[in-house]
């Protein structure tokens, strides 16, 4: 079975240099033109799927449109999760990357991005309350709303999903896309390639370049290929 | 609660004037305008729901997600289902709806349009099996596979859609949106408005015109609006 993972398109806020996470940001012009390359890389490699994945975040959902409309697939089935979504950045959602660490320090705005399991600080009530009431989390409990999360935690509710939803899928016999964020991917990669917590921060996963892995029937990875356009 | 229907934009076979059904065609550019002008009737009524039901057919899905690219809901889930599909119209499929006029009579391809419970003739065995073989219909059985349809068959199979996934997101209290075609949709109305067979089939709904019924908690039709540009 093949499954094939994509970052989204770069969207308004990564243009703006601003910290993301849950912020429904949606695709910059570019973005929208990197997802349609993505699919479009799809298309050229014959990649297959009959099912695909993706967070609740419009700048994901918009991406997974492109491609399945430049691989003539609208009609496979779509499954939308927060289990996908970005890391949720807690107190720094919003801010500039530049300010932020003119602020805190390089040194502590590195921590906060790369480490582990160094989450930043919690983002204040008011912000959370205005998340918390946006009707695509109607279904995720106020007790469960992460105020904050390192990629230890993100790989902690990104795990359930793969293992009851994309590895079920994969282990009937399907192939499946994943579309979703530089963090939830990762943590699909931490599981996949068996990766150290020291070496997945560095990982970097480009923006619409699709990664296609070969898994054998136990879902160990036989064969992992980047699509790029050159 | 609100249940909205769509039906489709125009598709490149509408404006060649052939018997479609569940031929595979995409939207016209016309189509493509319809779709987002839909999704601009509903915004601008703010119009809400928080799960979507489509077809298994491009022409539904890609109105549906100009719908949700309008009205900032791409985040919505989203259902598809061949019970959602346009009426299967048989050995007419692919066929020029003046030239059949011309060989079997108006009256006969009348009664094969319009009548509630006449199907035209079967598809042949050598073009059925190349619809049987699109993976989009991998979870249907072959033997249940149909052959032809008329309004009465396509009810039958949109029912039980109907009452195990919309009416029951309905009576969980979701707003829903369905976006389909000609005559699924006709088998949705009929349902709601309780329609007789005969007034049925000469019921016509436009495309790209939202319908928007209210609903009490019975579901029982409280009232019914069509949203129009003007």
């Amino acid at each position: 079975m093949k499954l094939t993972l994509i970052r989204h398109g770069q969207s308004e806020w990564n243009k703006l240099n601003l910290f993301t996470g849950w912020q429904d940001v949606d695709l910059s012009e570019e973005g929208v033109q990197e997802a349609i390359e993505a699919g479009k890389l799809l298309k050229a490699a014959d990649i297959p799927f009959e099912v695909a994945y993706s967070s609740v975040l419009t700048r994901a959902n918009k991406t997974l449109y492109h491609v399945l409309n430049q691989t003539d697939r609208a009609w496979v089935p779509i499954y939308k999760s927060w289990r996908l979504n970005e890391r949720h950045y807690g107190a720094l959602t919003g801010l500039n990357k530049a300010e932020t660490a003119a602020k805190y320090g390089d040194e502590q705005v590195h921590i906060w991005r790369r480490s582990y399991n160094v989450s930043p600080p919690e983002m204040d009530a008011a912000q959370a309350l205005a998340f918390k009431e946006d009707p695509r989390y109607a279904d995720l409990p106020n007790s469960e709303f992460p105020l904050t999360e390192n990629l230890e935690i993100t790989l902690e509710r990104v795990r359930p999903y793969w293992i009851d939803n994309i590895a079920r899928d994969l282990s009937y016999g399907k192939n499946v896309l994943v579309v979703a964020h530089g963090n939830s991917l990762r943590a699909l990669s931490k599981m996949l390639d068996n990766i150290s917590d020291e070496d997945i921060t560095s990982l970097e996963i480009a923006t619409g370049q699709p990664i296609v892995y070969d898994l054998d029937e136990d879902l160990n990875v036989v064969n992992k290929t980047i699509l790029t356009a050159e």
